[in-house]
Protein backbone atom coordinates (compact mmCIF):
# COMPACT_ATOMS: atom_id res chain seq x y z
CA UNK A 1 0.00 0.00 0.00
CA UNK A 2 1.52 3.51 -1.08
CA UNK A 3 2.70 5.04 2.19
CA UNK A 4 1.24 8.33 2.35
CA UNK A 5 2.66 10.69 5.56
CA UNK A 6 0.07 10.04 8.20
CA UNK A 7 -0.39 12.10 11.38
CA UNK A 8 -2.21 10.99 14.33
CA UNK A 9 -3.86 13.45 16.55
CA UNK A 10 -4.43 12.29 20.66
CA UNK A 11 -6.36 14.61 22.83
CA UNK A 12 -5.15 13.65 26.16
CA UNK A 13 -6.68 16.97 27.68
CA UNK A 14 -9.93 15.05 29.52
CA UNK A 15 -10.45 16.02 33.49
CA UNK A 16 -10.83 12.59 34.86
CA UNK A 17 -14.12 13.81 37.24
CA UNK A 18 -15.50 10.67 36.57
CA UNK A 19 -12.65 8.75 37.99
CA UNK A 20 -12.35 10.26 41.20
CA UNK A 21 -8.77 11.07 40.69
CA UNK A 22 -6.98 14.26 40.55
CA UNK A 23 -4.62 13.58 37.75
CA UNK A 24 -6.18 12.88 34.51
CA UNK A 25 -7.43 9.90 33.55
CA UNK A 26 -4.91 9.10 30.73
CA UNK A 27 -2.00 9.55 33.76
CA UNK A 28 -3.97 6.63 35.73
CA UNK A 29 -1.91 3.17 35.31
CA UNK A 30 -2.83 -0.10 33.91
CA UNK A 31 -0.76 -2.90 33.61
CA UNK A 32 2.50 -0.59 34.84
CA UNK A 33 2.23 2.32 32.29
CA UNK A 34 0.42 4.95 32.22
CA UNK A 35 -2.61 5.00 29.97
CA UNK A 36 -1.61 7.54 27.57
CA UNK A 37 1.67 5.21 27.18
CA UNK A 38 -0.20 1.89 26.22
CA UNK A 39 -2.07 4.64 23.46
CA UNK A 40 0.85 6.18 22.38
CA UNK A 41 2.97 3.03 21.88
CA UNK A 42 0.47 1.63 19.56
CA UNK A 43 0.50 4.15 17.08
CA UNK A 44 4.77 4.71 17.92
CA UNK A 45 4.75 0.84 16.71
CA UNK A 46 3.14 1.41 13.58
CA UNK A 47 5.12 1.90 10.61
CA UNK A 48 2.37 3.57 8.76
CA UNK A 49 2.73 6.77 11.49
CA UNK A 50 4.93 9.41 10.70
CA UNK A 51 4.18 11.84 13.25
CA UNK A 52 2.88 11.65 16.67
CA UNK A 53 0.33 14.78 18.14
CA UNK A 54 -0.94 14.53 22.04
CA UNK A 55 -2.60 17.54 22.88
CA UNK A 56 -2.60 18.34 26.54
CA UNK A 57 -4.34 20.96 28.75
CA UNK A 58 -2.19 23.51 29.27
CA UNK A 59 -1.99 23.33 32.78
CA UNK A 60 -0.49 19.43 32.46
CA UNK A 61 2.26 20.39 29.92
CA UNK A 62 5.14 20.16 32.03
CA UNK A 63 3.46 16.79 33.40
CA UNK A 64 3.51 15.45 30.15
CA UNK A 65 7.03 16.20 29.87
CA UNK A 66 8.51 15.02 32.55
CA UNK A 67 6.22 11.82 33.30
CA UNK A 68 6.21 10.25 29.78
CA UNK A 69 8.44 12.33 27.26
CA UNK A 70 11.63 12.06 29.42
CA UNK A 71 10.64 8.80 30.87
CA UNK A 72 9.56 6.58 28.06
CA UNK A 73 11.29 5.94 24.97
CA UNK A 74 9.21 6.59 21.59
CA UNK A 75 10.65 6.49 18.22
CA UNK A 76 8.04 8.37 16.26
CA UNK A 77 8.67 12.24 15.82
CA UNK A 78 5.93 13.83 19.06
CA UNK A 79 5.13 17.14 19.07
CA UNK A 80 2.75 18.46 22.40
CA UNK A 81 0.32 21.17 21.66
CA UNK A 82 -1.86 22.76 24.15
CA UNK A 83 -6.00 22.25 24.21
CA UNK A 84 -8.83 24.26 24.36
CA UNK A 85 -11.84 24.34 26.26
CA UNK A 86 -13.95 21.55 24.78
CA UNK A 87 -12.36 18.29 23.28
CA UNK A 88 -13.15 19.64 19.35
CA UNK A 89 -11.32 22.79 19.74
CA UNK A 90 -8.30 20.57 21.46
CA UNK A 91 -8.49 18.48 17.86
CA UNK A 92 -8.52 21.53 15.98
CA UNK A 93 -5.32 22.88 17.76
CA UNK A 94 -3.63 19.57 17.11
CA UNK A 95 -4.91 20.02 13.30
CA UNK A 96 -3.01 23.19 13.25
CA UNK A 97 0.16 21.70 14.28
CA UNK A 98 0.85 19.19 11.87
CA UNK A 99 3.54 18.77 9.40
CA UNK A 100 2.61 20.72 5.86
CA UNK A 101 3.87 16.97 4.83
CA UNK A 102 0.55 14.98 6.13
CA UNK A 103 -1.88 13.90 4.06
CA UNK A 104 -3.67 11.33 6.22
CA UNK A 105 -5.09 12.49 9.68
CA UNK A 106 -6.09 10.12 12.41
CA UNK A 107 -8.12 11.25 15.51
CA UNK A 108 -7.44 8.68 18.16
CA UNK A 109 -8.56 9.54 22.27
CA UNK A 110 -6.07 9.18 24.69
CA UNK A 111 -7.93 7.02 26.82
CA UNK A 112 -8.32 4.24 24.30
CA UNK A 113 -5.19 2.11 24.94
CA UNK A 114 -6.54 -1.06 23.09
CA UNK A 115 -6.36 0.00 19.55
CA UNK A 116 -4.57 -2.56 17.56
CA UNK A 117 -1.56 -2.42 15.16
CA UNK A 118 -4.62 -4.23 12.47
CA UNK A 119 -7.14 -1.27 13.41
CA UNK A 120 -4.86 1.27 12.95
CA UNK A 121 -3.57 0.13 9.65
CA UNK A 122 -7.21 -0.28 7.96
CA UNK A 123 -8.16 3.41 9.70
CA UNK A 124 -5.45 4.81 7.53
CA UNK A 125 -6.53 2.42 4.35
CA UNK A 126 -9.86 3.33 4.78
CA UNK A 127 -9.13 7.39 5.01
CA UNK A 128 -7.33 6.73 1.48
CA UNK A 129 -10.22 5.08 -0.02
CA UNK A 130 -13.57 6.65 1.49
CA UNK A 131 -11.99 10.14 2.32
CA UNK A 132 -13.22 9.61 5.90
CA UNK A 133 -14.38 6.45 8.19
CA UNK A 134 -14.51 5.98 11.42
CA UNK A 135 -13.75 2.38 13.72
CA UNK A 136 -17.09 1.04 15.17
CA UNK A 137 -18.66 -2.14 16.60
CA UNK A 138 -21.90 -2.64 16.18
CA UNK A 139 -24.69 -2.39 19.03
CA UNK A 140 -25.46 -5.07 21.15
CA UNK A 141 -28.10 -2.98 23.20
CA UNK A 142 -31.32 -2.21 22.15
CA UNK A 143 -31.61 1.89 21.97
CA UNK A 144 -34.55 3.75 22.23
CA UNK A 145 -34.84 7.00 20.81
CA UNK A 146 -37.26 9.19 23.54
CA UNK A 147 -38.29 12.80 23.88
CA UNK A 148 -37.48 15.06 26.43
CA UNK A 149 -40.52 13.72 28.85
CA UNK A 150 -38.38 10.01 29.04
CA UNK A 151 -41.33 8.48 26.75
CA UNK A 152 -39.72 6.22 23.72
CA UNK A 153 -40.27 7.87 20.52
CA UNK A 154 -38.83 4.81 18.20
CA UNK A 155 -36.82 2.10 18.66
CA UNK A 156 -33.87 2.17 15.46
CA UNK A 157 -33.98 -1.04 14.11
CA UNK A 158 -30.40 -2.24 15.70
CA UNK A 159 -28.65 -3.79 12.83
CA UNK A 160 -28.60 -0.43 11.44
CA UNK A 161 -26.83 0.88 14.54
CA UNK A 162 -22.67 1.37 15.36
CA UNK A 163 -21.03 2.50 18.09
CA UNK A 164 -18.33 4.61 17.03
CA UNK A 165 -14.86 4.92 18.42
CA UNK A 166 -11.51 5.85 17.36
CA UNK A 167 -9.36 6.38 15.59
CA UNK A 168 -11.41 8.52 12.99
CA UNK A 169 -9.70 8.68 9.98
CA UNK A 170 -9.67 11.48 7.49
CA UNK A 171 -7.99 12.81 4.54
CA UNK A 172 -6.06 16.16 5.51
CA UNK A 173 -8.15 18.96 3.50
CA UNK A 174 -11.40 17.29 4.61
CA UNK A 175 -10.64 17.17 8.27
CA UNK A 176 -8.93 20.53 7.90
CA UNK A 177 -12.10 22.04 6.08
CA UNK A 178 -14.95 20.51 8.61
CA UNK A 179 -13.15 22.11 11.77
CA UNK A 180 -12.74 24.99 10.16
CA UNK A 181 -16.18 25.53 9.20
CA UNK A 182 -17.34 24.02 12.51
CA UNK A 183 -15.56 26.76 14.47
CA UNK A 184 -16.87 29.79 12.40
CA UNK A 185 -19.99 28.99 12.59
CA UNK A 186 -19.57 27.91 16.44
CA UNK A 187 -20.91 23.83 16.07
CA UNK A 188 -20.22 21.47 18.24
CA UNK A 189 -20.04 17.70 17.54
CA UNK A 190 -19.90 15.12 19.77
CA UNK A 191 -17.38 13.91 17.05
CA UNK A 192 -15.17 14.79 14.65
CA UNK A 193 -17.23 12.61 11.84
CA UNK A 194 -20.14 14.28 12.44
CA UNK A 195 -18.53 18.13 11.38
CA UNK A 196 -17.37 16.18 8.16
CA UNK A 197 -21.09 14.62 7.79
CA UNK A 198 -22.61 18.16 7.89
CA UNK A 199 -20.76 19.38 5.04
CA UNK A 200 -22.24 16.08 2.97
CA UNK A 201 -19.14 14.37 3.10
CA UNK A 202 -19.69 10.09 3.27
CA UNK A 203 -18.53 8.65 6.16
CA UNK A 204 -17.60 4.92 5.64
CA UNK A 205 -17.83 2.47 8.84
CA UNK A 206 -14.54 0.31 9.58
CA UNK A 207 -15.69 -2.60 11.93
CA UNK A 208 -13.44 -2.81 14.49
CA UNK A 209 -12.91 -4.70 18.07
CA UNK A 210 -14.73 -4.28 21.53
CA UNK A 211 -11.92 -4.36 23.02
CA UNK A 212 -10.99 -0.64 21.99
CA UNK A 213 -12.92 1.03 24.83
CA UNK A 214 -12.71 4.43 26.32
CA UNK A 215 -11.28 4.10 29.75
CA UNK A 216 -13.93 6.53 31.64
CA UNK A 217 -14.88 5.18 35.00
CA UNK A 218 -13.27 2.79 37.79
CA UNK A 219 -14.93 -0.10 36.35
CA UNK A 220 -13.13 0.87 33.26
CA UNK A 221 -9.51 0.39 34.54
CA UNK A 222 -10.94 -3.00 35.86
CA UNK A 223 -11.93 -3.89 32.72
CA UNK A 224 -8.74 -2.61 31.29
CA UNK A 225 -6.62 -4.99 33.73
CA UNK A 226 -8.47 -8.15 32.03
CA UNK A 227 -8.20 -6.84 28.68
CA UNK A 228 -4.36 -6.45 29.24
CA UNK A 229 -3.91 -9.50 30.64
CA UNK A 230 -5.23 -11.53 28.11
CA UNK A 231 -3.22 -9.75 25.98
CA UNK A 232 -0.06 -10.29 27.10
CA UNK B 1 -47.60 1.92 47.70
CA UNK B 2 -50.42 -0.51 47.31
CA UNK B 3 -49.54 -3.96 46.94
CA UNK B 4 -50.84 -5.37 43.45
CA UNK B 5 -50.45 -9.06 42.89
CA UNK B 6 -46.98 -8.86 40.83
CA UNK B 7 -45.37 -11.36 38.69
CA UNK B 8 -41.52 -11.69 37.52
CA UNK B 9 -40.97 -13.39 34.29
CA UNK B 10 -37.56 -14.82 33.50
CA UNK B 11 -36.15 -16.16 30.43
CA UNK B 12 -33.64 -18.66 30.95
CA UNK B 13 -33.22 -20.45 27.70
CA UNK B 14 -29.95 -18.38 26.33
CA UNK B 15 -27.91 -21.74 24.63
CA UNK B 16 -24.46 -19.52 25.48
CA UNK B 17 -22.97 -19.93 22.54
CA UNK B 18 -20.78 -16.76 22.60
CA UNK B 19 -19.52 -18.01 26.03
CA UNK B 20 -18.02 -21.34 24.52
CA UNK B 21 -19.45 -22.95 27.00
CA UNK B 22 -22.10 -26.62 26.78
CA UNK B 23 -24.42 -25.27 29.13
CA UNK B 24 -26.44 -22.11 28.87
CA UNK B 25 -24.96 -19.02 30.00
CA UNK B 26 -27.50 -18.56 33.19
CA UNK B 27 -25.91 -21.66 34.52
CA UNK B 28 -22.07 -20.48 34.60
CA UNK B 29 -20.86 -19.47 38.17
CA UNK B 30 -20.16 -15.92 39.36
CA UNK B 31 -19.25 -15.98 43.09
CA UNK B 32 -19.68 -19.20 43.95
CA UNK B 33 -23.28 -19.25 42.45
CA UNK B 34 -24.52 -20.12 39.07
CA UNK B 35 -25.60 -16.70 37.50
CA UNK B 36 -29.20 -17.47 37.44
CA UNK B 37 -29.46 -17.72 40.83
CA UNK B 38 -28.10 -14.55 42.05
CA UNK B 39 -30.67 -13.27 39.39
CA UNK B 40 -33.48 -14.90 41.09
CA UNK B 41 -32.75 -14.00 44.36
CA UNK B 42 -33.04 -10.41 43.85
CA UNK B 43 -36.53 -10.93 42.90
CA UNK B 44 -37.22 -13.47 45.77
CA UNK B 45 -36.13 -10.67 48.06
CA UNK B 46 -38.33 -8.63 47.32
CA UNK B 47 -42.00 -8.23 49.09
CA UNK B 48 -43.65 -6.77 46.50
CA UNK B 49 -42.84 -10.00 44.20
CA UNK B 50 -45.72 -12.55 44.52
CA UNK B 51 -44.56 -14.82 41.40
CA UNK B 52 -41.79 -15.98 39.58
CA UNK B 53 -41.55 -17.54 36.28
CA UNK B 54 -38.96 -18.95 34.81
CA UNK B 55 -38.47 -20.43 31.37
CA UNK B 56 -36.21 -22.80 30.61
CA UNK B 57 -35.32 -24.74 26.98
CA UNK B 58 -37.28 -28.14 27.48
CA UNK B 59 -34.14 -30.26 27.54
CA UNK B 60 -32.85 -27.98 30.49
CA UNK B 61 -36.22 -28.05 32.48
CA UNK B 62 -34.97 -31.34 34.53
CA UNK B 63 -31.46 -29.64 34.98
CA UNK B 64 -32.92 -26.62 35.95
CA UNK B 65 -35.25 -28.78 39.05
CA UNK B 66 -32.22 -31.02 39.78
CA UNK B 67 -29.33 -27.78 39.89
CA UNK B 68 -30.77 -25.12 40.66
CA UNK B 69 -34.41 -25.26 42.48
CA UNK B 70 -33.88 -28.53 44.90
CA UNK B 71 -29.88 -27.06 45.89
CA UNK B 72 -31.21 -23.59 46.54
CA UNK B 73 -34.15 -22.22 48.76
CA UNK B 74 -36.24 -19.58 47.74
CA UNK B 75 -39.75 -18.17 49.54
CA UNK B 76 -41.17 -16.93 46.89
CA UNK B 77 -43.57 -19.19 44.52
CA UNK B 78 -41.64 -20.29 41.41
CA UNK B 79 -43.08 -21.83 38.60
CA UNK B 80 -41.44 -23.10 35.33
CA UNK B 81 -42.53 -23.38 31.70
CA UNK B 82 -40.77 -24.73 28.51
CA UNK B 83 -40.15 -21.99 26.17
CA UNK B 84 -39.78 -21.46 22.47
CA UNK B 85 -37.64 -21.24 19.63
CA UNK B 86 -37.44 -17.56 19.70
CA UNK B 87 -36.61 -15.46 23.22
CA UNK B 88 -40.59 -13.73 22.14
CA UNK B 89 -42.01 -16.91 22.16
CA UNK B 90 -40.61 -17.88 26.09
CA UNK B 91 -41.53 -14.73 27.22
CA UNK B 92 -44.85 -15.38 25.54
CA UNK B 93 -45.25 -19.06 27.13
CA UNK B 94 -44.78 -17.48 30.59
CA UNK B 95 -47.16 -14.70 30.04
CA UNK B 96 -49.87 -17.84 29.19
CA UNK B 97 -48.59 -19.33 32.67
CA UNK B 98 -49.50 -16.06 35.34
CA UNK B 99 -51.69 -16.55 37.99
CA UNK B 100 -54.87 -15.09 37.09
CA UNK B 101 -54.23 -12.67 40.26
CA UNK B 102 -50.98 -11.25 38.72
CA UNK B 103 -51.37 -7.32 37.41
CA UNK B 104 -48.38 -6.42 37.10
CA UNK B 105 -45.77 -7.97 34.62
CA UNK B 106 -42.06 -8.09 34.95
CA UNK B 107 -40.02 -9.66 32.41
CA UNK B 108 -36.47 -9.36 33.26
CA UNK B 109 -33.08 -11.49 31.63
CA UNK B 110 -31.90 -14.71 33.60
CA UNK B 111 -28.19 -13.13 32.77
CA UNK B 112 -28.97 -10.09 34.58
CA UNK B 113 -27.74 -10.71 37.88
CA UNK B 114 -27.22 -7.46 38.98
CA UNK B 115 -30.51 -5.95 39.10
CA UNK B 116 -30.95 -3.90 42.87
CA UNK B 117 -34.20 -3.88 45.07
CA UNK B 118 -34.57 -0.32 44.35
CA UNK B 119 -34.68 -0.85 40.47
CA UNK B 120 -37.01 -3.51 40.69
CA UNK B 121 -39.19 -1.23 42.84
CA UNK B 122 -38.84 1.50 40.99
CA UNK B 123 -39.93 -1.07 37.86
CA UNK B 124 -43.22 -1.69 39.29
CA UNK B 125 -44.02 1.71 40.15
CA UNK B 126 -43.60 2.51 37.04
CA UNK B 127 -45.60 -0.09 35.29
CA UNK B 128 -48.53 1.82 37.93
CA UNK B 129 -48.31 4.79 36.73
CA UNK B 130 -47.42 4.76 33.20
CA UNK B 131 -48.64 1.22 32.13
CA UNK B 132 -45.31 0.12 30.45
CA UNK B 133 -42.09 0.94 31.74
CA UNK B 134 -38.65 -0.45 30.81
CA UNK B 135 -35.18 0.69 32.93
CA UNK B 136 -32.73 1.95 30.70
CA UNK B 137 -29.17 3.99 30.92
CA UNK B 138 -28.16 6.45 28.95
CA UNK B 139 -26.07 6.02 25.99
CA UNK B 140 -22.41 7.06 26.66
CA UNK B 141 -21.30 6.38 22.97
CA UNK B 142 -21.58 8.10 19.88
CA UNK B 143 -23.92 6.31 18.29
CA UNK B 144 -24.75 6.29 13.85
CA UNK B 145 -27.17 4.85 12.06
CA UNK B 146 -26.00 3.52 8.99
CA UNK B 147 -27.12 1.79 5.60
CA UNK B 148 -26.32 -1.47 4.36
CA UNK B 149 -23.55 -0.39 2.89
CA UNK B 150 -21.98 0.28 5.83
CA UNK B 151 -22.14 4.52 5.32
CA UNK B 152 -23.40 7.05 8.17
CA UNK B 153 -27.04 8.06 7.47
CA UNK B 154 -27.06 9.99 10.88
CA UNK B 155 -26.02 10.83 14.26
CA UNK B 156 -28.74 10.95 16.75
CA UNK B 157 -28.53 13.61 19.18
CA UNK B 158 -26.71 11.58 22.17
CA UNK B 159 -29.01 13.09 24.81
CA UNK B 160 -32.47 11.46 23.15
CA UNK B 161 -30.61 8.07 23.28
CA UNK B 162 -31.41 5.33 25.92
CA UNK B 163 -29.40 1.79 26.02
CA UNK B 164 -33.07 -0.44 27.24
CA UNK B 165 -32.05 -3.18 29.97
CA UNK B 166 -34.83 -5.37 32.11
CA UNK B 167 -36.95 -5.25 33.35
CA UNK B 168 -39.35 -4.21 31.17
CA UNK B 169 -42.81 -3.84 33.60
CA UNK B 170 -46.16 -3.59 32.29
CA UNK B 171 -50.15 -3.61 33.64
CA UNK B 172 -51.02 -7.07 32.21
CA UNK B 173 -53.76 -6.42 29.62
CA UNK B 174 -50.58 -4.55 28.01
CA UNK B 175 -47.92 -6.77 27.03
CA UNK B 176 -50.57 -10.01 27.07
CA UNK B 177 -52.17 -8.17 24.47
CA UNK B 178 -49.07 -6.84 22.84
CA UNK B 179 -47.40 -10.52 22.70
CA UNK B 180 -50.89 -11.94 21.55
CA UNK B 181 -50.99 -9.66 18.54
CA UNK B 182 -47.51 -10.14 17.97
CA UNK B 183 -47.45 -13.87 17.69
CA UNK B 184 -50.97 -13.45 15.43
CA UNK B 185 -48.78 -11.02 13.08
CA UNK B 186 -45.69 -12.70 13.51
CA UNK B 187 -44.07 -9.69 13.98
CA UNK B 188 -40.72 -10.41 16.27
CA UNK B 189 -39.37 -7.28 18.31
CA UNK B 190 -35.76 -7.00 19.79
CA UNK B 191 -37.66 -6.87 23.22
CA UNK B 192 -40.93 -6.70 24.61
CA UNK B 193 -41.49 -2.51 24.58
CA UNK B 194 -41.62 -2.58 21.05
CA UNK B 195 -44.56 -5.35 21.16
CA UNK B 196 -46.39 -2.68 23.15
CA UNK B 197 -44.83 -0.01 21.11
CA UNK B 198 -46.38 -0.77 18.01
CA UNK B 199 -49.82 -0.90 19.64
CA UNK B 200 -49.64 2.45 20.24
CA UNK B 201 -49.01 2.38 24.20
CA UNK B 202 -46.83 4.84 25.78
CA UNK B 203 -43.45 3.29 27.08
CA UNK B 204 -42.00 5.55 29.87
CA UNK B 205 -38.09 5.14 30.67
CA UNK B 206 -36.72 4.46 33.77
CA UNK B 207 -33.65 5.41 34.76
CA UNK B 208 -31.40 2.17 36.40
CA UNK B 209 -27.74 1.27 36.39
CA UNK B 210 -24.88 0.90 34.50
CA UNK B 211 -24.17 -2.27 36.53
CA UNK B 212 -27.00 -4.18 35.56
CA UNK B 213 -25.13 -5.66 32.57
CA UNK B 214 -26.48 -8.80 30.59
CA UNK B 215 -23.59 -11.37 30.95
CA UNK B 216 -23.24 -12.88 27.24
CA UNK B 217 -19.07 -13.29 26.73
CA UNK B 218 -16.43 -13.80 29.20
CA UNK B 219 -15.47 -10.47 29.37
CA UNK B 220 -18.51 -9.94 30.79
CA UNK B 221 -17.95 -12.65 33.43
CA UNK B 222 -14.60 -10.87 34.46
CA UNK B 223 -16.85 -7.66 34.68
CA UNK B 224 -19.36 -9.56 36.67
CA UNK B 225 -16.70 -10.74 39.14
CA UNK B 226 -15.39 -7.57 39.47
CA UNK B 227 -19.40 -5.50 40.30
CA UNK B 228 -20.11 -8.94 42.60
CA UNK B 229 -16.45 -8.02 44.94
CA UNK B 230 -17.33 -4.35 44.86
CA UNK B 231 -20.87 -5.00 46.31
CA UNK B 232 -20.10 -7.14 48.66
Amino acid sequence: MDNKYTTVIIPAAGKGKRMGAQISKQYLEIGDKPIIVHTIEKFDQSLLIHEIIVVTSKEEMGYFKEEILSKYHFNTPIKIVAGGNERQESVYNGLKNISPKAEIILIHDGARPFISKEEIEKSIEGAKVYGACVLGVRVKDTIKICNEEGYVESTPRRESLWAVQTPQSFQTSIIMEAHRKAAEEHFLGTDDATLAERLGYPIKIIEGSYENIKITTPDDLTIGEAILRKSL
